[in-house]
């Protein structure tokens, strides 16, 4: 029999995320390790009537294209993967690589030029419902520093909740963020402020990414003020950046020093101008999330804490800041502030419904 | 490093088998006992300038399909894999079963029916370039009663052959038997006559199947006379059948025998009109395949052998019987004589050209 969780996982992706239904035409992508979890989702989407086809690719799937493709192939367009896109309504994407270097190696301009030549897979894939997920497996629970059934209790811990739940207090808190005109992080090092006027917050309430729980908006990218120091560490490039400390001026970063990693902070800032400037602002809600893990999917969300992105911003969100990059950096709130308009948001880890 | 063997294989599915060149959409069905392989094969399509997409299916997940899926969705047609089908050009398909009763338990109604609504996805594939082979795995190998490393040399003695050379012996065959009015058949408690004037004969040039290695026609169905002993076993619906013994007059069998399995193969025979007259005979050419394995994608193309098949006719040959089985059973020929109009063809394992 298998792990019930592995089930509950399948049913909350099928059933909250992409609300598969009668007819839904169903892509789920999976590598080798996440076949427990595709296996599942078959049964899932069956049952509501969805009609379900199976990806698989890996990263050494990835590596033996890269190193085979001559050059000039690089910008085939796989039309045929392209219709099947166009004529599905849900994508599943069950991420459990077998190895997370898998790719290391490969020249990153073979990567980049690529990903140019897929653009128009991904918009194809944007209005669908999408959604993005994690099997646990030892190579994520060893980039996480942790034993496979360790990994396995943290991740159902964060993904297994119930999420019309967590929906409503995200959707509280948005209530409250909409229509105001600044926002304010006071915490340990840290007093910054932006303006968020006539910007939308958008609740991620386990649709696209699931595990989910946090709410998030594009700031005006030239009204961050102030300074802030980040405490949880992140991996950019597969190079780990700890105690980031970064003080802004008119939008832009005039400072910055990182306690391991700066070499590679200062890299991340000097890719293009938008990567000096702020392109969102993130609360996370989600409090079955007990530790980093050096995942973003799942570090950003970590309830009481927030976030902050160096790069490009969501232009669903409002946001106008353009970078090649989206660098998301996290904070613990405990103790701290969030003050909006001059309303407390959120004190020392509880929000404004909890006092 | 892999096995060179299977990187072999690889190169032979996509250059000589599907032909893969620049720009080809190409579709690889895979299990995940055949990965190795799906690797390989990846890797030489990006060579060639084709654009690959990896489909997993195993038993597993068609079992949990069918476990899961309620009856009045069984009809419900895959749109969006027809999409893809439609627009590819290469379909390759890698056998490999984790388990080869995988699918043990399923109501055979439930099947059919589902195979019954996929039948359109079948008629996109047969026109394009399509192949299919086998990895060899444990599953394989069981079922051949055989150990893992004998089954792969098995298998690679039958599929890494010079395909060019082994065609023209074919296409010499196919040369011989086109145009002929009669077919005989002697051998152990052996003779029979069919008649084949208008008939087709087809050289498997290991296109389609890989491993090939036959010649094969349907008889004019009321035309076969005589009796044959067959010494090669065979499975149908898992229920292994041996020394088939069948009587024909005006094409139909009058009377039947088996050494074991004599049941099913009355149950063969009762299926419908068809399953009593012959639909196909074949001749194996592929000297490489030193054993029966139980795998009529081997056993069939056995160097050597003549097979006949109860039921439905290839309608590429003129063939048109018609049945709702094709059920292959194989006879070694040394000693043994195929003669047409007289002519003797092949002659206690010496085809007329090697004499």
């Amino acid at each position: 029999m298998v792990d019930p969780r592995v089930s509950e996982h399948a049913r909350i992706l099928v059933e909250w995320s992409t609300e598969v239904k009668k007819g839904d035409m169903v892509v789920i992508n999976t590598t080798l390790d996440g076949y427990p979890l595709a296996v599942e989702t078959v049964k899932w989407v069956a049952k509501k009537g969805g009609s379900a086809i199976v990806l698989l690719n890996t990263q050494e799937m990835s590596k033996a294209y890269y190193d085979s493709v001559p050059d000039e192939f690089l910008d085939i367009f796989p039309e045929h993967y392209y219709a099947l896109l166009e004529k599905s309504d849900v994508i599943i994407n069950i991420r459990s690589p077998e190895n997370t270097k898998g790719l290391s190696g490969v020249p990153s301009e073979k990567i980049m030029k690529r990903n140019k030549a897929l653009e128009k897979m991904r918009e194809v894939i944007l209005p669908k419902r999408w959604s993005l997920t994690v099997h646990p497996n030892n190579a994520l629970a060893q980039q996480a520093n942790m034993s496979l059934s360790d990994y396995q209790d943290f991740v159902y811990g964060a993904t297994l909740l119930d999420w019309e739940k967590e929906s409503e207090n995200m959707l509280r808190l948005k209530a409250k963020l909409d229509g105001k005109k600044t926002i304010r992080i006071i915490g340990e090092e840290t007093d910054i402020t932006a303006n968020i006027e006539g910007r939308t917050w958008v609740a991620s309430t386990a649709k696209h990414n699931l595990p989910s729980g946090e709410v998030y908006t594009s700031p005006i990218e030239t009204s961050v003020e102030g300074k802030v120091y980040f405490d949880i560490p992140f991996l950019f490039n597969g190079v780990e950046i700890q105690g980031v400390r970064l003080k802004f001026e008119k939008g832009e970063v005039v400072e910055f020093s990182a306690e391991k990693g700066q070499d590679m902070l200062e890299k991340i800032l000097n890719i293009d101008p938008g990567a000096r400037r702020l392109g969102e602002i993130g609360i996370g809600t989600n409090r079955g999330i007990k530790r980093f893990t050096l995942n973003m999917l799942f570090d950003e969300k970590i309830g009481d804490t927030i976030h902050l992105a160096l790069g490009n911003a969501y232009p669903q969100c409002g946001g106008t800041n353009k970078s090649a990059v989206h660098v998301d950096i996290v904070k613990t709130m405990k103790p701290g502030k969030i003050i909006a308009d001059g309303e407390i948001i959120q004190e020392n880890g509880k929000f404004f419904w909890e006092k």
